[in-house]
């Protein structure tokens, strides 16, 4: 293999694929990325068994071949380059990097010592933007739980329903759900990809303002743009029904500025160390929301945020964690917290954004 | 006692205290502040028994009074507060913190409890700006050792000659000195101060551009300016007579861009894993440093610098950590790597910095 290419190109694309390294010792090769020439370019893969990414760039290719190379090495050391124009060329099971001030000689591995990195030719396809589908993912992917007796709350749902891709994700104590409009294609399906995809996923789409092609297959999901492939392992089991409980009617609602419910609520924490438990207040009178805590070690608070209230007098008591985990994940400027009763779920809505909910559960006290 | 104050100040200073706070399990009151009334203003003070701070703020005083409270607890429970003012009075142990929109109890300490922070009445004092001081302290404590045999290598030393202060650190095997000009005062001392103490010092020093009056006893050293004081006490014993091993003269000077040389170190240092050498070499024919490194495991590199070369060929191997750790604390453009042979000590400085000099120790192969 011999491949010249610049710099920034390769960066970018080391940097990505090395999403999927983690620090493999039973599985050396795993620690490694495979580069291969492929119709003109070269290709960079990755797997960690679970999430596989594969990545293409452009260049100009003397000699067809292929090796596997520390991926930390390549990747620092391509960072650490100050020359514009980088050439790879394999020699024997080392790659040699050459550029106007550097020589190296890295040593690698044998192609084919690479774990298959299975290709998913068949399966219900959706397009949908890069951008629209990493915010939707990092709205809810974080509500996910890592659990050992239910696998199945360790992913988040993609369920598509037609043109209508619903992602949800839940640890039985909150629930959130986006939903999303996919563009072309379309069909029937629910699978469970495993959170830490969904985090990788969340960060690499992100800046990617092109559509994504989804193609969900019995056992596997790939997420495909021009120059790059993401593959993640299925996680087996039925996804909890959650729909039933999902409360339609609500005795109040108060609509609250985003940041300072955010203070309010970090504020209250410092005084509920000991359990979790801020007492919420909705207080019509004051047309406020009250939040009290009280900590044997540390204190005790009570803290006021103006609203907007609709209906009458309400009080919750929440895990403060969990309402923070929400408000932190959104872009929105007022969200509406929607309260039944002290022992009813309560809904987080985001003003403007009529696609996503965040459910949380009361503490009983 | 009750002060009425803005939340700003309150915040800054609580931080400020804070860097003298870590976390004290065997003396529970080490992680509380001092907050007393004292002269119209509010004194806040810490320590961690090595190191003391004092802070004071301005405000309104209603009631004189002194309590101890959780820094940690205070600190973000003022940095959470979205109102402008807010009152601090204490009720017996407890502070009680009113805001318009929030109000709570803070379970404190007595003020008896807390340990004196002794005062520093006599010593030799100096004047010098706080930010210059800062860069100075920055340049050199990184070359510091934590030894428990040595524990003056620990420390940076403080040596006062008249109007000239020297400050240098060393754990021999590399060694920085900064000498700094000092504004009014003067006199003949020298002090070790903990490596620890230097490094919050320059992090508070680092934001003043007033003067700071250092005065220096027999026991400890204080660093004052209008509003924050900082004590220290100093380490015993005798620093190593470093001057009689600085080298003065030179076979071999080249002049590098700081930023190329950094990123050459580091990729050079990606082989060189095993034992961090690095080998330099000085080529007049190249007009450039080359850089080799060999490990067994990665692979092996060669690297070329350009620079402007004074004298002749020369070589020398580095421990390239000890290297890097000087051209991460110069914000100097260029340096000037001067050498001898590979068996003699190399020194570093900073174009445009007569004031500063780095020596590094050659690794003898």
């Amino acid at each position: 293999m011999k491949f010249t290419g610049t710099k920034e190109n390769l960066k970018k694309a080391l940097l990505l694929a090395s999403r999927a390294i983690g620090s493999n010792t039973t599985l050396p090769v795993l620690n490694n990325l495979l580069l291969q020439t492929e119709k003109g370019q070269l290709k960079i893969s990755s797997t960690n068994l679970e999430l596989a990414i594969k990545t293409w760039i452009g260049g100009q290719i003397d000699e067809q071949g292929e090796i596997t190379i520390p991926a930390k090495t390549i990747t620092e050391h391509i960072t650490n380059i100050t020359d514009e124009k980088i050439t790879l060329q394999t020699q024997k099971n080392n790659l040699v990097i050459d550029s106007k001030n550097t020589h190296s000689i890295v040593k690698g591995l044998p192609a084919e010592e690479f774990p298959l990195i299975p290709d998913i030719k068949e399966g219900i396809e959706v397009s949908i933007e890069g951008k629209t589908l990493a915010e939707g993912l990092s709205q809810v992917s974080f509500a996910s739980a890592f659990s050992e007796t239910q696998p199945e709350l360790s992913g988040v749902l993609f369920n598509l329903e037609g043109r209508v891709l619903k992602i949800a994700a839940t640890d039985r104590y909150r629930l959130a759900e986006k939903t999303l409009q996919t563009k072309d294609g379309g069909g029937e399906k629910k699978v469970i990809v495993p959170n830490r995809v969904v985090t990788e996923l969340a960060r690499i789409m992100g800046d990617i303002k092109k559509d994504v092609k989804i193609i969900l297959s019995e056992n596997q999901v790939l997420f495909k743009t021009d120059d790059v492939e993401i593959i993640s392992r299925l996680i087996e089991g039925k996804y909890p029904d959650y729909q039933e409980i999902v409360p339609k009617d609500f005795s109040t609602q108060i609509k609250i500025k985003t940041s300072e419910l955010t203070s309010a609520f970090k504020l209250s924490g410092i005084f509920a160390q000991e359990n979790n438990n801020v007492e919420v207040e909705v207080d019509t009178k004051k047309t406020a929301l009250i939040l009290n805590s009280t900590s044997q070690r540390a204190g005790s608070n009570t803290t006021e945020v103006s609203g907007e209230i609709m209906g009458g007098n309400n009080k919750i008591v929440f895990n403060y964690r969990y309402v923070l985990d929400c408000l932190n994940h959104t872009n929105g400027k007022k969200i509406i917290l929607k309260l039944i009763d002290p022992s009813s779920p309560a809904m987080i809505t985001v003003e403007g954004d009529d696609n996503y909910f965040y459910l949380v559960m009361p503490i009983k006290v």
